[in-house]
């Protein structure tokens, strides 16, 4: 067994709630920052109802102001990427060798934390970690993990180059893997952020302006058409980027043909689902659009493609939420 | 002045009832057809609120059967594309030389009525009026006309060929000018029932998907350049089909460049509206979404051209509509 290394939980919701209580459960240290539920997770601690056993942790490191937190190994970013401009005022102390490890969704997040923490954080200190998981804050201090769980680490590299594992990477995963957290490495983080937004993308916009769940736009047989043309533009976008940054030694950067088929057949067995910017929007808070649908179809754009239907839904959606 | 043609409305709504109240008012005979309304009309008349002067119908000629209806010169077909179907027992006899007015928005509507009446009027007695009119039954019987009113006054031709204007035409163009209505005659319905798809295509089902009025969504820049991408397909579509049916003595059947732009400025200009399919949703009826999306997607996909926006507003609009 290796040192387990000390965490800091940014953003204690339905991710960083669930992922930091689980590596504490383990035994790891972990330092949780608050905002609402601070006073009730510092008196109650965290209470975890989940599909893969049910527990609370009594007593919590719970801190309100970043300031006052310990220097620590890993700092897990679960913000919505929408109040990423906060998070340089959240940022506790690294120790030597410390990294950032940010759990958000969406194209050139991992960019835009290097740029928020230039300065103070090397670019290669920064690690995304991919999140396949349905979970719910429900109450204060109080997460409802539905199911799945795995996480898919990368490490950030500002030309989307491949990016092998590092022994840091290696030692989370061993930190996850014994907090009951199934957990991958890639060394193509970029690819694999876009095989992500291939689901993302139609799902959770479409449940919102369609005001559904998976399973009620599964069963449409003309929004599982639409789903899958969104998904086919996503994939070519994806695609043509990858092959703009394969170099000759590399394998192919790209994303199969079958995930389309793969993406649809998993989603057909899944519970009926409401997407995390569904739930986003039932709650009132802002959406992650520019992340999840703003940035890809821009690339799409820098490269002269048209994504007629991811950028319509991007227009239906910004109007939705400005309106609102 | 000519002789008056009597009429019959099939359809005492927000356009009907206003077209025929007004023709009633110039001294035509009039003969209404009613459905929920009848009672209500028979006893106390129609009641026309109008930007161009209000008025009452005392003596109103109701019928709640069609075949109690005496026979007319020229049938209005008023109701919804998608009551289409109960046409044939609501249709009254025709004098000799008797003509069927549609008034009805989208493609193939007047196919779809010679198609229904085949065996008892034949193809070159189907006409075709497009209203440019905001109006609204607000109570029944009672009738308030918002704004405009013109009518573009075709003929149905079974090839989707040019038709020049009959005398028959003319008479009813005499009849509706006499009535206050303006009314102009085109010799090209098929290009004049795209025109009008330019603006009820993104206006009406956008309306519906972002429950938003014109104004609104003219107000929203993103929005705006997706109506306009919308308008684009349309156009394509348009000029694709007049293309494919305009013969060497005949000039060019096409929508021109400007034509998008004044649509656009034309909408800016108008008061906040809510689209006659926004206002079928908020009243719980079906939509014309075959007629007015469906139809022209389907044209679209006959050419191989691809309408990704068009398409992908379809698809939305079936899901709620369905779903409901």
């Amino acid at each position: 067994m290796t040192d387990l290394r000390r965490y800091a939980i940014i953003g204690t919701g339905a991710i960083g709630g669930y992922y930091g209580a689980r590596l504490q459960q383990a035994g790891c240290e972990v330092h949780f920052l608050l905002r609402s539920d601070y006073a009730h997770v510092r008196r109650q601690g965290l209470v975890v109802e989940s599909a893969a056993g049910d527990f609370t942790l009594t007593e919590v490191n719970a801190y309100a102001d970043a300031t006052q937190m310990p220097p620590v190994d890993v700092v897990i970013l679960a913000l919505k990427t929408t109040q990423n401009d906060l998070f340089p005022k959240l940022m506790p102390p690294l120790r030597a060798g410390g990294v950032v490890l940010t759990l958000q969704n969406g194209l050139g997040v991992d960019g835009r934390i290097a740029e928020l923490l230039s300065g103070s954080v090397a670019p290669e200190n920064i690690l995304s970690g991919l999140c396949f998981i349905c979970s719910n804050k429900v109450g204060p201090g109080h997460i409802r993990h539905l199911d799945y769980g795995k996480i898919l680490l990368g490490a950030y590299s500002p030309d989307g180059g491949i990016r092998a594992a590092t022994s840091v990477m290696k030692q989370i995963a061993t930190d996850f893997q014994q907090a009951q957290v199934p957990i991958e490495l890639t060394d193509d983080l970029l690819i694999a952020r876009w095989r992500k937004l291939v689901w993302n993308i139609p799902y959770n916009g479409l449940s919102v302006v369609l005001n559904a769940t998976t399973q009620e736009m599964m069963a449409d047989e003309g929004v599982r058409s639409l789903i899958e043309d969104i998904m086919a533009e996503v994939v070519s976008t994806a695609n043509a980027w990858g092959k703009k940054l394969t170099t000759d030694s590399e394998h192919r950067r790209e994303i199969p043909t079958g995930f389309i088929e793969e993406m649809l057949s998993t989603t057909d067995q899944m519970r009926p689902y409401r997407t995390s910017m569904k739930i986003d929007w039932d709650e009132g808070r802002p959406l992650e659009i520019e992340a999840i649908l703003g940035a890809p179809v821009r690339a799409a754009k820098e490269m002269g493609m048209a994504v007629p239907k991811m950028e319509m839904l991007y227009e239906q959606l910004c109007f939705l939420s400005r309106r609102r």
